[in-house]
């Protein structure tokens, strides 16, 4: 393909992300068979009026009734937003910004979004660092509710620091409450963080996070967006972002989340493409956290309590195993079970006969001698021919 | 059997209780195979030196050398315990303090103990009801740590009333922390409560719950062990007690626990005799939440956030299915992708064409047509000729 073509290719994918809205798999699977110029000059003819382009682009044969049905359908949708579709001026728009169109296949288009197949997007617009393969390779997203609680907060900002400050990427939707603070965690121990939001990269939105994702554009990090600038964001188009999330990370983390919550969208993106996913638990008596314990209830998530166990989660087998927690290595750890009975059965100050001893700890004579022997070496046990008593370790 | 005889067999099991020490699994082979007073017999013969009996007890033929040993090494541990051994007594303290010797298949004795095998008690000291095949019969543990905080205080006490009011009884441990608030829980809503201790029932432990559990006695539930009057409590009874309280139980509910904690004994227990285990999850923050974490991580505990949750583990599949949290229902619920594209494209104040809305939802202007209907009809959409816009509710 010439230089040229790759150009309006790209273009023409810009102006597919107009046309769509996002997740149009009808759309995908066409940009896929046809490439997007193809399918741009089709669906132009097609709104012109010449019914007789279908046959043409498919070489002829006609497609099944079905398909074709739900092809117009589609066209017509598409078509509707012709009119003031003007994809370089977007172009433009995102030049100004300092920002980068990726598509698939080309230099920093992430891999990982392929396993989106049709719904994937035909383009992304990247403000920040162009390199999403970089950038995402390793990626873990952070998510949860915008009504978090301190708690939450807290968690969140420690399990971000710890991955960032590990090299891996923090991805997050931009949103107040627990994505904030995520995206917030990972820029203050300079690390690497994405943000997907729900509408163009030209006027971030929530207005009140401006200033933390332009921190995100400013440290290497991305702020990306399948839609337009321009594009406002809608329901559907929130729902949609959260696939971008899912597919984009190695493994995705719910911090909080409410009964109901957009988080267990994401987490349910995740799991449907075998990406793990990981649910931080909360006390029962937090609405933020009953997502989560949803999540654990139904083994739709793999609990997890630190950024040990989070790496965990996207490690090969074995890889990032999280360290039992240390606790105090009692003298009277590895014990066997008789030595233990016997040094339960030793009185603390008198002393007692091995008679005794045994009786009370339900051995016999011998075993209670044996277990004397390996108790006075370990310092446990004192005593002589009057008897027995415990050691003062 | 005459009645002399069933007398005789349970004072035997009552010295049994008294020679072993609690999951002796060889003893119990010994009794289910010969009964407690042949075998008891069998034992004061092996002590007085008599090398005849064994092979007479098994009609003549010798054990094979390894079962040979391993009994012989058994009496002998047994035997050192014969020369202060004056079941009688025992259960005259017993009798003193309105107790009951129950023992396996006579009235009262619960059956979940038999799953136990080999390794289920000779008999149980009972104080209170003596009807622990009722009382156990729907019954549920609730456990935790001796340290634990004001929310796994909190938790335990809402559990254990929840599942007390529901007529279930609520077994515990009897022991400080959690174990407390599970027992003074179920007593606050007249529910009945059965607490498995370590040490005879005859002197309660720890003192300071001397007051609680005499409250369990005298309010229908019951205090039981399987170690005589008289017994102090060690680690190994304390550990093979959980079994108890495990078997015991038809769900076992761990509320708060430390990373090693006693109560993850009693959970692996309940696993192991495949009763389901749930357990609270609580802040990552909190060490005292670490136990039940592990358990969700690994797998050996289902998440539990609430009563009806807990009574689910329990009982056949579908029966007491919790209820999903109500939440607000929004006359936006239950709408198709369509409507709920249009709803969210039509403007707020200003009116808008459905060529303009089509073209801001994605959608043709036949379905924005279709779908303003809807949303009209639902009052979320108020227009006419010179277009539409969002209606007020």
């Amino acid at each position: 393909m010439s230089s040229g073509r790759i150009v309006d290719e790209a273009v023409a994918r810009a102006a597919w992300s107009r046309l769509i809205e996002p997740g149009d798999a009808v759309a995908g699977a066409l940009l896929a068979t046809w490439g997007a110029v193809e399918s741009l000059a089709w669906l132009r003819q097609v709104a012109a009026g010449d019914h007789a382009v279908g046959p043409r682009l498919w070489g002829g044969a006609a497609l099944p009734p079905a398909q074709a049905g739900r092809l117009a359908r589609s066209a017509a949708r598409w078509a509707a937003r012709l009119e003031h579709l003007d994809p370089r001026r977007e172009l433009r728009v995102l030049e100004r910004l300092g920002g980068t169109l990726l598509v698939p296949g080309a230099p920093g288009w992430p891999a990982a979004l392929d396993d989106l197949g049709f719904a994937a997007p035909p383009c992304l617009w990247v403000r920040g660092s162009g390199d999403l393969e970089h950038l995402l390779g390793t990626a873990v997203a952070v998510i949860g509710a915008r009504a978090c609680t301190a708690y939450g907060e807290h968690v969140a900002a420690d399990l971000a620091a710890g991955i960032a400050s590990r090299g891996r990427t923090v991805v997050s939707g931009g949103a107040y409450g627990i994505d904030a603070v995520a995206h917030r965690a990972a820029l203050a121990v300079d690390g690497p963080t994405v943000a997907f939001l729900a509408c163009g990269v030209d006027r971030f939105y929530p207005a009140g996070n401006s200033r933390l994702l332009e921190g995100v554009v400013g440290s290497g990090g991305a702020v990306v967006s399948e839609v337009p600038p321009g594009s406002v964001p809608t329901r559907s188009r929130f729902l949609q972002r959260n696939r971008l999330i899912a597919a984009g990370s190695r493994a995705t983390v719910v911090v909080e989340a409410a009964w109901r919550s957009g988080a267990l969208s994401t987490a349910a993106r995740a799991a449907a493409l075998l990406r793990p996913v990981g649910a931080v638990p909360g006390p029962i008596t937090s609405a933020a956290s009953a997502g989560c314990h949803r999540l654990l209830r139904d083994g739709a998530a793999v609990c997890v309590t630190d950024v040990a166990e989070v790496l965990e989660l996207c490690g090969r087998v074995g890889d990032h195993l999280p360290a039992e927690p240390s606790v105090p290595v009692s003298p009277q750890d590895g014990l066997s079970d008789e030595v233990r009975r016997t040094l339960d059965a030793l009185p603390v100050r008198r002393l007692a006969s091995p008679e005794s001893v045994a009786r009370a700890a339900g051995l016999t004579v011998a075993e209670v001698r044996a277990a004397l022997g390996t108790l006075e070496l370990a310092g446990l046990a004192v005593g002589g021919a009057a008897g027995w008593r415990r050691g003062n370790t």
